[in-house]
This record gives structure tokens, sequence and C-alpha cells, in this order.
């Protein structure tokens, strides 16, 4: 059981970064490749059945513009498909959130926020965690790191008033 | 295991329907209430936990305009949170999208498209059908109906070119 | 030598018949399909290879929301592709155009504008007309009919001015 | 009498820094914490009733992106809740606006400009004054500044002029 | 001490009955015109200086397009003042909107949603309500209703569920 | 015979220089000083009668975000007045553009390009250059002057391809 | 010395009565016709340059979507041009405000509202009333008579609050 | 047969070298050019005859802002045009794409990326591919290319993840 992201581009690696810290963090196995939906069409289709079989359960699309890396898998796959649309100049990503989350009814792509590599770790961590209480405990703890980090926050808050 | 629907108001019951269309479609159990994150805050509080409790392992949250119901019910829980924008006057929903789908690190709403209730139901399954062969199953056959209804549109379209 | 229309849904009929209209006008064979790049995505690639080898020299797609047909079919082809964004609720179809127009370095959709269905037509015609000067004739007759229609909106505005 | 600011992260400091120093110049107590409405829910309902029972009047909440904090705020309190959305890359902070003064029927946000922490402070104090003469007086003052602030901006002009 | 709404024409009617609906149902006294910023830019300032003197603690304007009307009032008012952004074609009003939230520093109109008549009466008797706990009872009141009315909405779904 | 130059803030400075260069130019006379609509509202409008009284024929506002200064000025004159909408975060100066162009029925501001103050001073002299030869003549130099940095421009791509 | 009105195509006639309307009232001659930037190019630039020596002082360009007349006129004459940007379906007129208001540095557009004629016949009035004292007394006569309208409005208002 | 690209300022040199990097790269002849739709209108009509003549078959054009140069080459050409809409600081060049896409029925201009000059060159070679089958071979051989470019981006990637 893993998780297969595939970025539509060299460029979004560091939004990949951060999706693999979130998996990483949550003891979730993950594969990681580049395929273009338009540059690789037959590549992202062969990887989406490839991946499948070797236990993909959840795909992770990451691309911009006009951003139909997702799009292409949810359509080749019956497995849930997360995308994150890539932050651009047009609005700061609309046309990569747009692309992304007006699916057609019947194919959809579970969208999270432009550039929310971090988000979509977590979320695919969430759905392997249904029936996996081990992995639900993991998620536990981080929402209580979370909590952690805003008490942090409230103690350089506290020093900068002092200041 | 069942699907836990929450509307945001009783005026969003039309795409409420379109959820509670493709779960039963797919034979996924649902429950479906209204609950406001802004009218009965507490409500939603409360009757996530107690879902929890009785075996929810998704939740699709249903709301327009300031949409705020899908990040309060991930506030409360580490199970998936699908979130459904709603169309609203405002360029027709960009208020509801973005107020869904634009979350912090660390806790993702899956959105999906803008009146999308059908894609809601049919991603909730998807996330039930991990280590669930049965669904798995399902949502073949549902692919392969997508697949019929454009082979009956190309008839369709025939019947019109010959007219 | 034809043009192959692709629309991704039968509720695209109407921009279909403005394509049809207008290529019917300049004499220009054609073909027309119903194929969905989301849920048909085998039967949009088998088509494409087909219609190549058929004589297709352009491609015009039609579709809306997340409108990946474009891209997907510019994905499988050298041919130029004209993408014709529907009319939708977001803005009036901001999430269409831009599926369509911000594609990729390497792969352009040559989009037209918003439901411009008759100008996906007159564009494909254009194409065609590289090195074919009967349809350079047909296309310079096509525009003095353009303006004769001016002549008569003036004629038009004249009588309701006296009136 | 005071207000209370609540900040959803601690990036949100400059704006909150911004408040403060408008509640300093108008002899406004005030509070201030952070606490995220989607990493530490409990705590911000907590911090509520807490700061009510302590003679809070007025809340301001600062948040960027789907920008919930102000709506949890309203829905947990009668007191007025002014909101003030943060800049963010999403057309210059069009997600954390619309996220923030789009409220349902019944529960209102005051919301102030897209990184308006001045003026939240400057309308906190506003309505602080009803019924309060000192205050009003204090607003008067500063209006008066802000005119001689524009006296100041009419001699740097003049000078860029004779330069 | 009363409220006194500015309506910039009367075309904005049924916000203003929103805005008086509100008012009433929570006890609180109000004054209601029509004057226009562009058209009627002097009767705007005399009725505020009037209105003030009469007692008025909060200025309500409701305005469209170009809405100047709420910065009008606030540029000669240390008065909270709100604003209504009207509904247009615009993306359904993102004039108004932007044109009566994204005021300057030291001049705030608290804005709330597009077409919020309702919010705006709320907000103003939440004002109103500092210091009188009389209106904060009306308004912890009003609070229980808001919740009764998600519980006749659940009455109503299970009545379309079972149907 | 001349021009009032009125800009909302210091800051507007850049652009003031561009509207002063093109008057310089073309040899017309002005005037500039800064009041805002929301700061100094009487001075605006004082100003706005005096220089009427002083033979100002067109007034130029620049403002941004909430630009309401051209609509204040448009109130309280007959005189034509142009609007500069200043450039901002939100979307590059939409806020600025649509506070300043959707003006209601009867009280028009003529708005030009975001940051456009060269061509407020343009429309300015060409406004004055009804029934003034003189300035119709140093309109037209400029225009055959616009051609010749055309000119100028092809010799620089020229000079670019040998390179 | 007249206005020349330009319609980019029949469909804009609502327009362009409301221009003529505001022309009528303020008694100043005009000339109006369909010619269409795209359509018939050469018709525009002919008519531009026979406008001018019949006496058009002012030209006024009527235009929806790719709104291209204003600055085609703009390009051939050094008079005012005044653009009116005709409503559409993407965001109610955004493509045909960009498209008239965002003129390059040299060679302005003066823009309206989004379907605002009335406000282009004013604005045109208030060009020609340079130096011409009696257009000045019917611009004065009309902006009273904008007020007596509000005053209007009130009597209205006043009797439905009776009602 | 030859490809005329022309540029509607200096400014846009970078997008025009990518175009020609394209077309060099296909082996396509071009020329370009710097001309004006509003500073030289004349210079682009005569521009556009005379390059028909000399065996133009494509026109690129490349502008920004209220990018009418498309249009007008449209208007004057029955040869496919091709619109680059260049980047800009209203949302990333909104103004630019939509001025460029929303042309009128029987005009089109067939509109790529913003600022996506290599896309406008690739598009272009298309449509000269045409009944050309070098051409043809040479796209041919381009999509391989692209193939091997996200090759390398795997390389990398796997580098990155090793290191």
């Amino acid at each position: 059981m893993k998780i297969s992201i595939i970025m539509g581009s060299y460029s979004d690696k560091d939004i990949a970064f951060d999706v693999i810290g979130a998996l990483k963090m949550l003891e979730i196995p993950y594969d990681v490749v580049v395929y273009s939906a338009h540059r690789t069409p037959n590549d992202v289709v062969d990887h989406v059945k490839k991946q499948e079989e070797e236990g993909t359960e959840v795909f992770i699309s990451i691309a911009g513009k006009a951003a139909h890396l997702g799009g292409v898998i949810a359509a080749h796959t019956t497995r849930p498909v997360i995308g994150v649309p890539g932050k651009t100049s047009v609005a700061g990503g609309m046309d990569s959130l747009l692309s992304t989350v007006q699916m057609p009814s019947g194919v959809p792509v579970a969208t999270v926020a432009i550039n929310g590599g971090k988000n979509a770790g977590v979320l695919a961590a969430q759905i392997l965690s249904v029936g996996d209480p081990a992995i639900k405990e993991r998620l536990l703890a981080y929402k209580k790191q979370l909590q952690d980090e805003v008490t942090e926050m409230n103690k350089k808050l506290e020093a900068d008033l002092r200041a």
C-alpha cells in the first residue's frame, strides 16, 4: 500500500518535496516520478497502470497552468487522485486551481490549496488511515504537534511584545 | 464504515441529493444532517465526534459563500474531509471555492468542483475502496457506465446530424 | 484533407453546430464525435490516431470547466489543435478558457473565444487554406460578407433612428 | 472594556502590530494571542469565552487564505468581530477577503481592507466610542492628524516640484 | 442612540428593508434616507452631521458599482460606518465589494457580505450592545433562534429523505 | 485654461509626475496638490471650487484601492474628470480600476489604464484641444513622435537580430 | 462641432440609444453608425477621417468582448475618444472593460462604466463644454435634475415605509 | 512560405525571441518587426499586405494590456493569426489574454498561453505542416525531444532523491 506522486515537470520539485516531507513524517511509503500529461501522455497512463499493480492506493498529481495531469490520471484509475495546483503568474495560480478542481461529473480530483504539497501528503495519509489504526494514531500525534506549534508561536509573540 | 454528509444550510439540499445519489449507486452507507459552522458551531463539533464513534470514515461538507464548514470539520477530525463549494453569485462560486480549498498547512480539505455533489460521493467511495475490493469493483463498473453514456451521446449526435 | 471535431459532452452540441455551420459555409469536410478526456480517454487517443490516418489535418476540441480535451488531443498529435472553451457559471467560462489556453511549452492549443464555435470553424479553414487558393477565395468572399452584414446593420440602425 | 486580537498564525505578526499601533495611539486596552481556527479550534472557542468574561467588547481576527478565524469567533460570541484578511498570492488576497466577508445571514464579520490592521484598530476604537465621549475625542484628534499628514504631503510635493 | 441607514439609490430598497428587518427584530431605532455620494454629495455630508447631532451612533451605507457612499460617510464622521456592497453584474458585485472594503489607512468601513443587509443590521446592534446588556440579551436570543432554524431545517431534510 | 491634478496620497507621486511630463510636453498649464477623499474631504471640495474659479477646465484624479477621489470630484463639478487608477496588490489594481470606472449614471469619470499617468495628461490635452488648433497641432506632432519611437525600436530589433 | 458615435455591432443598439438620449437632453449634435474594428476596419478609419473633417470633436465607441474599436479610433485621431465597454458573460464585461481601458502610453481611451452609455454622452458634453458656457449651463441644470431625482426617491421610500 | 512576427513594442522582445527560437529549431523562415496597432496603425496594415504578397502564410502578434494587435491583423488578412498575450500586472496578463482571445464571430485570433512565445512558433509550424511532410517529420522529432526532456528530468529527480 503506497502513494504514487507524479509531477508534471521538474520545476514542481519543491512542491513534491513538501509532499514527501509529510509522507515521511507519517511513515507512508511513496513513489515519485516526473511525467507530463502533454509531453509524455502514454508514460502517464503506463505508470498509473503499473503503480496500481504495485499497490498504489492514492495518486498525487502536481501541475501548474493548464494543469491536466490530475484529470488524466483520474481518467485511468478508480483510486483517489489528489491534485496540487502549482502557483503561477495568473492571479497566483487561478489557472492551475480551476484546471484541477473543475472536473466533470464522475471523475473527481481531490484538490488541495495552491502549492499545498504538505496537505496533499497529509490527505493521502488520511485516506490510507481508513481501516488502519496505526496511521490514525500518527495523524492524531501530528494534530497534537500542530497545536504545539501554535504554543511556540505564542511564546515568540510574547517575546516580541516584551521587546 | 460510513460517510457523514453535513450541509451548511437546507438550501444546499440539491447538492446533498447529488452526493446521496452517487453513494446509493455505489452502495455506500451514509448519514446526512444540516449543521452550520456559524449558526450551530457546537453541533458541528459534537456531530463530528459522534459520527467518528459510529464508524464514519469520510466527512463531506457542502457550503457556500464564506464556506468554513469543511475547515471546521477538518479541525476536529483526522478523517478525510471532502468539501463541495456551492455555486453563488460571486463569479459563480469563487467565494465558496477559495474558502474551501485554500486551507493552511496540516489541515487539508479535499475540494471538488463547484456544485460537484456527485463527485464528492464518488471520491468518498474511492477513499473507502482502499483495501475494499468490492467497492473497487463497483467503481470500475461505474467507470464503464460513464463510457456507455458517451456511446449514447454519440448516438444522439448522429441522429441530430441526420436530422 | 478534413477537420475532426471532438466535443467533450453532448451538452456542447450547440457550439459544435456553430463549428459545423462555418465549415459547411466554407466547404470544408469534417467529422464530429463526442469523446471525453475523462470518461473515454482511450477513445480520444484512438480516434485521434485514426483520424490522422484518414486525413485529418486540424482537430477542434469543444469542452468546458476543467477543459482538458484540447490538451489531451494535442499530446497525441502534431496537427494543429483548436480549442473552444465552453461557457460555464465560473465568471462565464474562465475555468474553461484558462484550462484550454494555458498549455505548457511545446504543446500548443490554438484557443478561440468562449463559445466561439464559429471562429473555430473559420480558423480551421484559414489553416487549410495554406497552399490552397480555392479556400483562400472562399475566405475572402466570407470577409466580404462580414462587411455586407455591417452594411445591413447600418440600414436597420437608420430605420430605428427614423422611427 | 478591552479589545481581543486573535491572529491565525505568527506569520500575521506585522498586521497584528499595525492593529496594536492604532489601539495604543487611541489608548484602548487590548489582548493579543495566536490561535488557529484549524490547528487549535478548541483554544479559539475557550479564549473567546474567557475574553468575554474578562471584558472584551470587540474581537479582531487576522487570517489569510481560507480565513475562517473571524467566522469561527463570530459563531461563538455576540460581540462585534472585525476581520482583517491577510495578503496572499491569490490575486493579492482575494481568497482571504472572500473567506472573511461573505458570511451567512445572522453572523456578520466586519471586514476591513486586505492587510488593513491599522483600520481594524481604528474601527475597534470607533465601536468602543459608542457612549464614550473620551474615545470620541481621541478619534476626532486622530482625524485631525490625518489631515495634518496630508498637509505634510503637500509640503513634500512642493519641494519635489521646485527640485 | 440610533442607527442611520443611507442608501445610494432607491434601487437598493430591498437591501435596506433587510437591514430594517434586522433592526426591528433587535429593537434598535433607525432612520433611513436615499442620498447619493455622487448625485447629492452635500446632502450626504449635511445628513451625517445632523444625524450625529440627533444621536446616531452607527451609520450603514448601501451602494453598488463604484460604491463610494460608505467612504464618503466615513470621511465625515468618527462613528463606525458599516458598508453593504450591492450585487451587480461585475462578477456578482466585486466592483461594489472592492470599492467599499479597500479603504485607506485611518478611515475604515466595516464591510459585510454582498447584499448582506441583514448582517449590517445585526452588526449595528452588536456595536450598540457594547455597554448595553439589554441588546446583548436580544442578540443572544437571536443566536438561539438561528440554532432553532437549523433544527427546523433538519426536520425538513428528514421529511425529504423519507419521501 | 488649465488642468488640475489631485492625487490622493503622496505615494501616488510617480504617477503624478507622468501626468506632469505629458502636460509639459504638450505645453498645457497645470496645478497639482495632494488631497484625500477620505482624510481631507472638505479640502477636496474647496479645492475643486477654487480651481474652477481659477480656470480649471479638466480635473485629473490619481488614487488607489477604494479609489473614490475621481467620483468625489465629479460629484462637485461639471468639468470632465479623468481618473487614473493606481496599481495595487489586488490583481494589480482591479480594486482601483473598478472603484474609478464603475460610476453611476449621470456622473462619469473618464478612466485611463492602471498607472496610466501619461495617458491622463494626453487625454486632458485632447480635451483642451477642442476648439484650440494650437494644441491640436502639438497632439499631431506627438502622434508623429510615437511613430518615430517605433522606428527606433525596429532599429534596435535589427541590431539584436544581427548580434 | 459634434459627437461621432461608432458602435461595433447592431447588438450594441441599446447602449447607443442611451448615449443619444444624453446627447439630446444636453442639446449636442451627433452622428451614429455601425462600423466594426474587425469586420470593416477600413470603414472605421475612413469614417474617422471624414467625421473629423465634418467637425467631430469627440468620438464615442461602443464595443464588447475583445473591444478594440476605441483603440482603433484613437490610433487614427487626436480627438478625445470615449469608450463604452459592453456587458458580456465574462464576469459581466471584464473582457470589454480591460480591452478598452488598458491602452498603451500615448493613445488614451476615456473609459466609462460597463454599459455606461448615458455617462459617455454626459462626458462628451462635458468635453464640449470646455470654452462653451451654454453647455456648462445645461450640465449644471442636469446636475440639479440628478438631485431632484434623489428627492423623488426619498418620497417613494417614505411611502414604502408608511405602507 | 514564411511566418510574419509582429510585436507591439520593443519591450516584447523576449517573447519574440522565444517564437524565433522555435521557428529556427523547426527550420521555418520568418520575418520580424515592431509595429503598434495604436502608434503605427497604418504601418501594421501596409506590412500585413506586403507580407502576404511576399508569401507569409501565418501571422504571429505579440502584445500586452489592451492587446489589439492580433485583432487588427486579423481584420486585414484571411491568413491564420496567432496571438501571444504578454504578461502584465493585471492578474498576470488577464487584460492581454481577454483582449486577444475574445474576438467576435468571423475574425478569429488563435490564442496561445500568456507569454507563450515558444508555443506560437510551434503552432505556426504545425499550421505550415498541413500538406508538408517534411515539417511534419520535424514536429514528430520535436515531440520525441519533449519526451527526452522528461527523461532527463527524472534523472535529475533521482539524483535529488539520493542526495
